[in-house]
C-alpha cells in the first residue's frame, strides 16, 4: 500500500503511531508461553506458536486504535523458519484487520538481490508463471549503504519504503555523523532519499520514500524535518529507548502529518506495570496505545 | 566457527573460493522444478522444495572441492517461510558435509535487535531455559551503517563475521566513496572493522571481523588489502558480475591467504553452457568450481 494508504489510516484513527511487534519470548506473558509449549513442544515451534498467539491477541486489542503495526523481523527469525511463519501469519492477520504493515527488515543488497528482497516483502514471487505473495507487507525498512541500485528495486510495487537516515542507537554517529564536504553522511543519505522519492509524491504531499529518524536525536529530527518537507518519517526510539513526546513533536509538519511514531516494548510489555495481571496483557497494551496516542496528539496540535 | 576454522578448510582444500547458493527458480533446471511442483504443488512450498533439492545435489557435488558455501538469504525469503526452512536445511546439510557456512544476510539494527539476529544466525535461541539453534551458521555478513552497537553483538559467539566495506555494485560509491576529512567513507568503515576485530586475531594472523570488498573495484581492493593486513576479505563480484581472476588476486596476501572469493551464478548455472544437459547440473557445477579454483590459484601463487 502506498504512503497515501498509511496517511489515510492515520487520519481516520487520528493517531500517528505504530505498534512495534517485537515478540521476544521474555516479553510474552509466561502463561501464554507455557500454553504454547504444551501444545507444540518446548522448542522453536513452541516459541513461534507463543509469538503468533501473543501477536494475534495484541492485534485484536489494537486494530481500532492504531493505524499500523511494525513487526521487527529479528524477533521472528530468532525462532527459525517457524518464527518466520509466525511473521507471515502476523502480517496476513493484521492486514485482514485493516492495519498497515511495515515489515522492519532493514534489507540491503546489490541490485539483483535487492530485487529478490523487494519481491519477497512487497511483491509476488514468480512461481511457474504465476505470482504468489511470500510476505505481502505494505512497506519495508531499507538500509541504503549500497546506494541507488540497492534501493530502487523496492520502488517497483507502488508501496512505500523507509530508508535508514539517522538511527536511534547510541553509536549511530560513528558513520552517520561524519562530515563529508561540509555536510554529514546522514544529510547525504537524506538527499538520496529525496532523490529516490522525487516523482512519487501522493495526494497528501509525501513521497513513497520515507526516512527512519530516531526520536533519541531531537535536534537532527528537527533539522531533517525542515530539510525534507515531502518525506514521511518513521520514528523509533519513543518510550523504552528514551525519546519522549516532546522529542518526537519535531518530526511533524504543521498539518499534524509527516511522521509515524513507533513504540514496541512500552505497548507489548504494558502488562508488567502495576495494576495489571499477565492475563490483562492485551487490555494493558490497548490502554497504553490510547495513552500514547493522546500524549503525542497533545504535543502536535 | 572461527575464522581459523575457515582458513583451515581453505588450506586443506587448497581452494580460496566459496560457492554462493542463490537458488532463484530460474537458475534451477526446469525438470527439477517440475518434479518439486509435482510433489509439493505449484506454490511457495513447491518452489522451496526445488531450492532444497537443487542445493542438496550441489553440495554433494561440491563438498570435497570448496571449503565453504554462502547462501544468499534473499533467494530463500523469496519463497516465504518455506524458503527459509530450505535455508535452514541447507545450512545444516552443508555443515554435516564439512563445509563452512557464511549466511549472507547483511543484517543490521540497533543493539538489542542486532543481538537477536546474532542469536538467530550464530548462537542459540533461548527457549524456556534451554538453547536451540535457529540457523546455526558459521558466519554472517553484516551492514555496519549503525556503528558499533549494531555490530558487536555478532561477536559474542567465537565466530567470524564479514562487514560490508566496499560493495561490488555499480552505485556503491554514492555513499561509500564520499570523502570524509581526507578519507573515504569506506576507509572509515575499514578503520571500524579493524577496531572491532582487534584482540580476536587467530593463529593464522587474521581477526574474527572480516570485510566484504567487491572484485569489481580492484584498485580499492588493493588499497584495502594494504590497509587491513589482519582482515580476511570476502570478495563477491567474480564471474557473472564482471570481476576476473587477475582482479581478485589483489585481495590476497603474499602467503596466499587473506581472501575467499565468491562465485554464485557461474557455478549454479554452469549447466547452461554448451556441452551440458540440465541433468548434468551438479557435474557442471563441480567442473566449474574446479576450473575457478585452478584459475584463482594460478593467479595468487
Amino acid at each position: 500500500m502506498s504512503i497515501d494508504g498509511l496517511i489515510t489510516k492515520i487520519k481516520e484513527k487520528e493517531n500517528p503511531t505504530v505498534a512495534g511487534l517485537d515478540p521476544k519470548l521474555e516479553h510474552i506473558p509466561a502463561y501464554l508461553v507455557e500454553e504454547a509449549f504444551g501444545r507444540c513442544g518446548r522448542n522453536l515451534g513452541g516459541a513461534a506458536e507463543a509469538v503468533w498467539q501473543f501477536n494475534k491477541r495484541l492485534i485484536d486489542a489494537l486494530y481500532d486504535i492504531v493505524p499500523a503495526i511494525k513487526p521487527q523481523s529479528a524477533y521472528y527469525e530468532l525462532y527459525g523458519w517457524e518464527g518466520v511463519r509466525a511473521l507471515a501469519r502476523t502480517i496476513e492477520y493484521a492486514k485482514r484487520r485493516g492495519l498497515y504493515v511495515i515489515a522492519d527488515v532493514k534489507r540491503n543488497d546489490i541490485g539483483t538481490t535487492a530485487a529478490a528482497y523487494a519481491e519477497a516483502y512487497l511483491g509476488a514471487s514468480e512461481i511457474g508463471g504465476a505470482g504468489e505473495e511470500a510476505f505481502g507487507a505494505d512497506s519495508v525498512t531499507v538500509n541504503g549503504y549500497l546506494g541507488s541500485d540497492g534501493v530502487k528495486p523496492f520502488l517497483s510495487y507502488g508501496k512505500s519504503i523507509f530508508v535508514l537516515v539517522k538511527t536511534s542507537n547510541p553509536s549511530s554517529g560513528e558513520l552517520q555523523d561524519l562530515t563529508v564536504g561540509g555536510e554529514t553522511v546522514y544529510r547525504r543519505m537524506a538527499a538520496l532519499v529525496k532523490e529516490w522519492g522525487a516523482g512519487s509524491v501522493g495526494r497528501y504531499g509525501y513521497s513513497e520514500v520515507g526516512a527512519v529518524v530516531g526520536a533519541t536525536y531531537p535536534a537532527q529530527l528537527a533539522e531533517l524535518r525542515k530539510e525534507m518537507p515531502e518525506t514521511y518519517f518513521l520514528v523509533p526510539g519513543y518510550g523504552a529507548q528514551g525519546g519522549g513526546a516532546k522529542d518526537v513533536a519535531a518530526a511533524f509538519r504543521e498539518d499534524g502529518l509527516g511522521a509515524v511514531i513507533n513504540a514496541s516494548r512500552s505497548i507489548m510489555c504494558a502488562y508488567k506495570k502495576e495494576g495489571y495481571r499477565p492475563e490483562d496483557f492485551a487490555r494493558a497494551a490497548r490502554e497504553e496505545a490510547v495513552r500514547m496516542r493522546d500524549e503525542i496528539r497533545g504535543c502536535i496540535f
